[in-house]
């Protein structure tokens, strides 16, 4: 499907049937979408042969184009995998639906009874890359908070992400549901990716998951409301006041843990202070677990393994075993470089002076800001929410992990006896 | 200023100050905030022939212009106006200020303390029109919840707006807070606005609170996220169960009570089965007050004094004495109706049945409905919030009105002694 016209008309389709789905998703009872769940899960674990095959296709045709190891790892779909996928779909399923809930209720002087429900978004577009399960986690998310989804999933996982989806359909007609209350994009034409952000009048929200050129073109081209999800350009700032155990633990745990997952540090800021006594600890314990350090020249002068940081570094998200190591001057010079080059995402402090960690709490401006403990956090299911899409970075609906709740918005409800307004 | 490129200059040294005044803001103490609104609620006073001076510059050449005499009206400025400006940031003053309030916490089962606490948006660009007492709602609203903005006012206040927005900068020189928490864009060339709508690397939102085609080319041209202030066209729909005593009421203040608001009524739905009994005592309430009735058939069968309404007319805001009125199938007619031409601002049911009530409030999209009370009760200060900067009618972020806590975000405080994540 080349033809433009061709795809406009496919996508204002896709459109239209979403919206409609959303406007009986809005009204579906939690039983009806908790059945379409389970149906989807036990789809998904006879369907476990069907989809190890679609898999493989894919998987041939990235080593085919040479994609890097770290990549065909994140595409593989084994037993496990794929039984993980269904597990996670029934968590979700157990999960309090939020809708319907009460937010606030008052009672005015007037004797208008007035509360403030939550009812889902509507219809939420998803463009997301790699990984196939994001396309059960991101149609199940939306499906139970209300939503109907339309998802764009990267082309390296084509067949194994339609396999997928395929189960899901299965699971809403088991429901009764629409069809179209989860929709994939049956193509991977990138213009189907601009019509989907022209599409403001059914879709009410853009949810992109991924690299800088892919939200940046969402965010240039979209005439549809984006909740942005910017990379995470992570800091860990130790301060002169840390412990300097409790700093080395955080600092590998941050880095280190998981070095593929947006809050996993990318830069180690250290007090000027401390540079002499804590920094050849701290990046000695970075550097035995394989990570590389690129220090600025003071890093440099106390730990000679250390390679030189350009400008570029401070404002790179890695996502490897690489880190960025500077010295500042004190909490207010760990304010100012994190104010520069990070991205709103995680920073963290480490410090026993609680004035400090105050003070950086109080001034970092990210959606998560933690006083010691490492970034590597910021995850939805760690703040209890169950599951999630991802990490908002803007500051306009939610921010932080984006769970149901954060994919839903409200509507007063007002009632009364014949009040008219003076 | 004709030139594009000084246009550009301008604009983005406007949103580079605003940024660094909105993190100067979002660390102010209450104290400070409040100090500068009573200056500025002083200066305002003190000014009084100044303004009245300056506006009668603009209404000169809107006369010149021939603008119509409600434009005019809604214009001009008294000394009774001025000092309703003037105590309207007094009142503001007074409200309770939500930044820093804790949202929720809790503490996970590893010990980790979250706390979601309120932070401001940061800045937010305000394009309205017409009424110049706008220029110090909104500024102080934005003032008071740690927002820096950036106003741009209607070409036809702009002396009156100068003028005002004068005061309200001395309020800030007097609390030592920086000028630039309240810009007014000091040019009405067009092309600041559309740079104004490029300026993401400064300005966080953008509220157009105008008519249609302003809405429009914002919703067009932003690379901002925008908090979309749609037209009002609000429905009152009288069930066959109503009260028709209640009904009359309602319509009448709905329609009449003020016509130039956004919350006002502009289509009436009448139940098919109750057209015969109950439209034309209503319809004649209605054109005894002066307000022209446009109908179809069915209505003009039983109201001859009724015009015929076209199509364009249900998808109408007069914002003036005349109404659409159309006979509908029931409650689901009604919902139908407005699903099709509403633009989810605030819609009505009349009906002593409990059950057809809830339908309608749970299938209207809206973000306000309301059961036996009149549309008019669309207003923050309804709401108990005191003042608002208008009625959102998206659903991202904030929905219905728009007061000091739907001018802020929340950022995720974490307290740990040392986690490191498994």
């Amino acid at each position: 499907m080349n033809n433009e016209n061709e795809i406009k008309i496919l996508m204002k389709d896709i459109g239209r049937k979403a919206k409609k789905a959303s406007e009986i998703l809005a009204l579906a009872s939690t039983e009806q979408k908790n059945t379409a769940l389970k149906a989807a899960s036990d789809e998904i674990k006879s369907s476990l042969p069907d989809i190890i095959a679609a898999n493989k296709k894919d998987m041939e045709i990235a080593k085919g184009r040479g994609l890097a190891g770290a990549m065909v790892d994140r595409l593989m779909l084994n037993e496990e995998r794929i039984k993980a996928i269904a597990k996670s779909i029934e968590d979700i399923m157990k999960l309090k639906d939020p809708i319907g809930d009460i937010l606030d209720e008052q009672v005015r002087p007037n004797g208008l009874k007035i509360s403030r429900v939550r009812v889902p978004l509507g219809v939420i577009g998803i463009i997301f890359e790699s990984r196939p399960n994001v396309t059960a986690d991101a149609g199940v998310l939306c499906l139970k908070s209300g939503n109907a989804s339309i998802l764009r999933c990267g082309s390296e996982s084509t067949h194994s992400s339609r396999a997928i989806h395929a189960c899901l359909v299965k699971g809403l007609k088991a429901a009764k549901l629409p069809e179209a209350s989860i929709q994939l994009i049956p193509t991977q034409d990138r213009a189907a990716v601009g019509e989907l952000l022209r599409l403001s009048d059914y879709v009410d929200i853009i949810v992109p998951r991924g690299g800088k050129s892919l939200i940046e073109r969402v965010q240039n081209e979209s005439r549809v409301p984006v909740m942005a999800h910017l990379d995470g350009i992570c800091h860990v700032y130790v301060d002169k006041d840390a412990n300097i155990d409790m700093a080395t633990a955080i600092a590998v745990n941050a880095k280190m843990r998981r070095t593929g997952i947006c809050g996993s540090a990318e830069t180690l800021l250290i007090d000027s202070k401390v540079v002499q006594s804590f920094a050849p600890k701290i990046l000695a314990a970075l550097h035995e677990k394989g990570c590389e350090i690129r220090g600025d020249a003071k890093i440099k002068s106390v730990f000679p393994d250390a390679v030189d940081a350009t400008e570029e570094d401070w404002g790179t998200e890695y996502l490897d075993a690489i880190v960025s190591v500077r010295a500042v001057n004190g909490v207010d010079g760990a304010i100012d470089h994190i104010a520069k080059y990070g991205s709103n995402h995680t920073d963290a402090i480490v410090t026993d002076s609680v004035p400090t960690a105050e003070k950086f709490l109080n001034e970092v401006d990210s959606a998560i800001v933690l006083h010691n403990a490492s970034t590597q956090y910021a995850d939805g299911g760690e703040f209890g929410m169950g599951a999630e899409i991802g990490i908002s970075t803007g500051k306009m609906h939610a921010r932080g992990p984006v769970g149901l709740e954060q994919l839903t918005s409200y509507k007063y409800l007002v009632r009364g006896n014949g009040q008219t307004r003076p």
